[in-house]
């Protein structure tokens, strides 16, 4: 896990020969240690370039050596480092992306009725399982505030109806920048956000009571039932305009069987949600999750 | 598992009070043991009136003692046992099937090229796990004959076209006929049976390579790759007019990531397909598996 | 799930032919409906008798039926089909008892400074997933206190040393009599109960963060990271005198690879440990589970 | 995988920075692509100096680039390319060793009655899922030599006695020798390795069918079904001295219950180990398995 003196790369390029070489060198010529590093070169199906996609998380501590310093111009500080890093990246046509240990993320939560999900998150991060801050919980409905509370969480309820939808999304995310907030994460928010909303926000999590893409839309649970599936799942994903399209970070299923009944599945289906949207969520948070087209790559 | 001396009966019929005892009472007042039972009232969503599935073990030793013989009317032949077993069915208005562990079902597979699932299931069956015998095997093409060779199984080489489909189905089906088969499996046959094949054939159990409902149709492995789940699975089913759609027996999956190619995708899925294939052939033979819609029982 | 009007019957014999037609058929002819109903025979390895194990739940509703009346003299309380019931079990050898959902079972939660387990059982209790009131939590630690709170359960925190552990205990006894408890929960007790209490107090649940019989004792997590597992679990199971050695309920697993650290392997196994523990917990409050010598059987 | 033109690098090394920079420059110096790179630093618990892993895969076509020939003083063989890289290694106190794809490793199989993990072996090699050749089949007794013959495999039948233990083994290792080959698979091979023999002998693997370390010894599902537990696995590892104690490679589970008898155990085990055994066989063959110490990094 990241500690105070920790940062990471997260960098996306063509692909092309020596960017392993290129990345790892640039720190080990300043005398900054690499804690931790992977990285992927996504093959492409269709013909497109394939993309060469690395994580690497650096201990700054190398910072303040003599190395550093003369590389970097006779300035240590982060502003230094990442304009040094921008040059080699651009160099590359790289994009990337830079997170700090000591700058956590801030979360918002959204909720409407369901206990569970929100339960879940905020004990993990009070576990420090989730390195970051929860800014706040918003809901649709009232019935979750006095989990907040019992937290001493912020709690905003902001109903919705169709002809307010606009206006409630545009409160929400006044909410969102407000609060610095980086991550909202759909905690059983029975309400599908806008192309609008989805294009202002931050990125967006949403937890899926189902195996996607077996089960779309509502009430998967009783499709599983009647389809008599055998295992049922959840999957968590980045909330895209497309309803439960966006890509895949985390599933997982537990087995099922013909004496369950909705309700059944719907409690067991309830357990592999928490975990699953858990470990999207951590995945996210340690900068572990990158978008390729329609897919994640998890380093 | 069955011995020689063991009946299994399968009883369906309208859900009501006494059921168990009924049945139960009728296998104790004949001095025939049950060596095992299990039954569920399967619950309708629809509202439609629930089912009662039932699955009897019984040892026949039991049928050459006096108890039985005065009961039977003096004979104790399985025929005068499932003439009493009937009258009770009819007056509960049930449906029912009875099998003998002495009489093993015949087996038919049905292949193409793929042999991974065609070897798994008669290694099985050698090792006794498949309680059937293998009448033959049918492919639609002759790269598989040398397996059949090998384990002396009768090969049928039958190649289909569009324009020759009717005619190769009735000598599939000829052929399942004069070998007196009672299950068909299509062990990665890599042709879609019509509904007349399916109407006149007895049972045919599919391995779908893919976790449905999730990726109908051909190429799963791709589909699933381009859409980066984080699982594969395989599903076991009856065959039925609608590709893919027959009532699930059994599925699994197995964790994917990102690094996966679909070849590494299809060569994970063939450990789970064959496992899946087998559990669900093999509760069908043991007469576990009820019909029940759309889906199925497991007993 | 059990509703109001209904009961479950566990009864334990000497296997023998009719068994099940002869439970079945006394609650039959008493017009009481049979709910659901399972069985096992339990081979037996050593030579010793085989014993027969069912689980019957009935709906009460058709005691107050006149059949019902007739055959029970006159009564149609719980007491007379009890005593009824008792009849039949004494002529057949039988160990039985019964529970009613009207009267739910009363838990009491020993924990000591985790609170990812007493969180899980609480919400889960609170979203009728467990069928149970929870009684009190106790504690040798003071940490959790406030957990307590926020649910409104009485909280008792009762220190222990080598030398007070005998009183501890006696009041911990003390605690779990005057609050009618029928069942305790070591929700991660960091105590070794003795035999003692275990003699004296009802049945006791514990949650064992390893897969035993893997890893006994102590720190599992260092013994699975050093070992180099690729799997590490959790095992719920009752207490008895021997550490870590009683019958298991159930036990689940996650994976793990060589980059987890003891820390994350105790993060994962956290997560696998509540439901393991939750599962454990509600197989025993629908009676589900019986005692086969070091065994157990889940009906 | 692995084509004709790819060379596999391991490399392990006391832990310090920049040893992923150096390693990804060389290759990178020499225009020698790297197709898959990945690392780990193995923290220690027992306070030993931490140990860096690295898997390089590189693409040799690289090799007779110019770029590549004045670097490496003139000559692209692979011979000038081990004596630079073995320079850069010595330099850095690293221990290395590199395979070619187009040199493929040479196994053999060493079996005793049971035939599903050797039909298992050979099917996967045969359809490419193990870039290895299988030189010959041993057995200390005669059972499965048709299942070699219909495979066109040497079998060799050499049988043991405790009286001839010594000599046998010297065979074995005499027929290792002589077929080149460079590891042995004990495919359920029921005998017990002298530390002589493993000492002279290339790498072992053993399949243990029991979860290690829960069920060493022998008959574990027997020791599984009298303890009742609720999953049943399989371990492979490397074979050490210690019985059931060397390096695990991989490992998994099914579910089982308690109506599973010993040989229902047995036979579900089965499956499980044949996929955990073709895991670790396949995961050694890729060279992305390390040994540190008792555990295994696989990369």
């Amino acid at each position: 896990m990241a500690t105070q003196a920790q940062a990471v790369f997260q960098v996306s390029t063509p692909d092309r020969p020596g960017l392993v070489a290129r990345f790892a060198g640039f720190f080990f010529d300043l005398g900054v240690n690499i804690v931790d590093a992977s990285h992927h070169a996504a093959a492409s199906l269709e013909g497109t370039e394939p993309r060469f996609y690395m994580r690497i998380v650096v201990d700054l501590a190398g910072l303040s050596q003599p190395q550093a310093l003369a590389k970097l111009g006779g300035s240590t500080s982060r502003r230094a480092l990442e304009e040094a890093f921008d040059q080699l990246a651009q160099s590359l046509g790289a994009r990337w992306e830079v997170s700090y240990a000591d700058v956590p993320d801030r979360v918002a939560l959204f909720v409407t009725r369901e206990s569970a999900c929100l339960y879940d998150l905020v004990l993990r991060q009070q576990q420090g399982e989730l390195p970051c801050e929860i800014a706040f919980v918003a809901a649709n409905r009232p019935d979750l505030e006095h989990v907040a509370n019992s937290f001493r969480l912020p709690f905003f309820c902001l109903p919705v109806t169709k002809e307010t939808k606009r206006d409630q999304e545009s409160q929400l995310l006044e909410l969102v920048k407000r609060h610095h907030v980086n991550l909202v994460i759909l905690a059983r928010y029975m309400q599908v956000l806008t192309d609008d909303f989805l294009q202002a926000a931050p990125p967006v999590i949403n937890i899926h009571h189902g195996f996607l893409p077996a089960f779309q839309g509502a009430k998967p649970y009783h499709q599983a039932f009647e389809r008599g599936v055998k295992l049922v799942g959840a999957t968590a994903h980045y909330a895209t305009k497309d309803l439960d399209q966006g890509p895949i970070i985390e599933q997982d299923v537990v087995r099922a069987n013909h004496a369950m009944d909705p309700e059944e599945l719907v409690r067991m289906g309830r357990d592999v949600e928490r975990v699953v949207l858990a470990r999207a969520v951590r995945a996210h948070l340690e900068r572990r999750v990158f978008v390729d087209g329609r897919r994640t790559i998890i380093l």
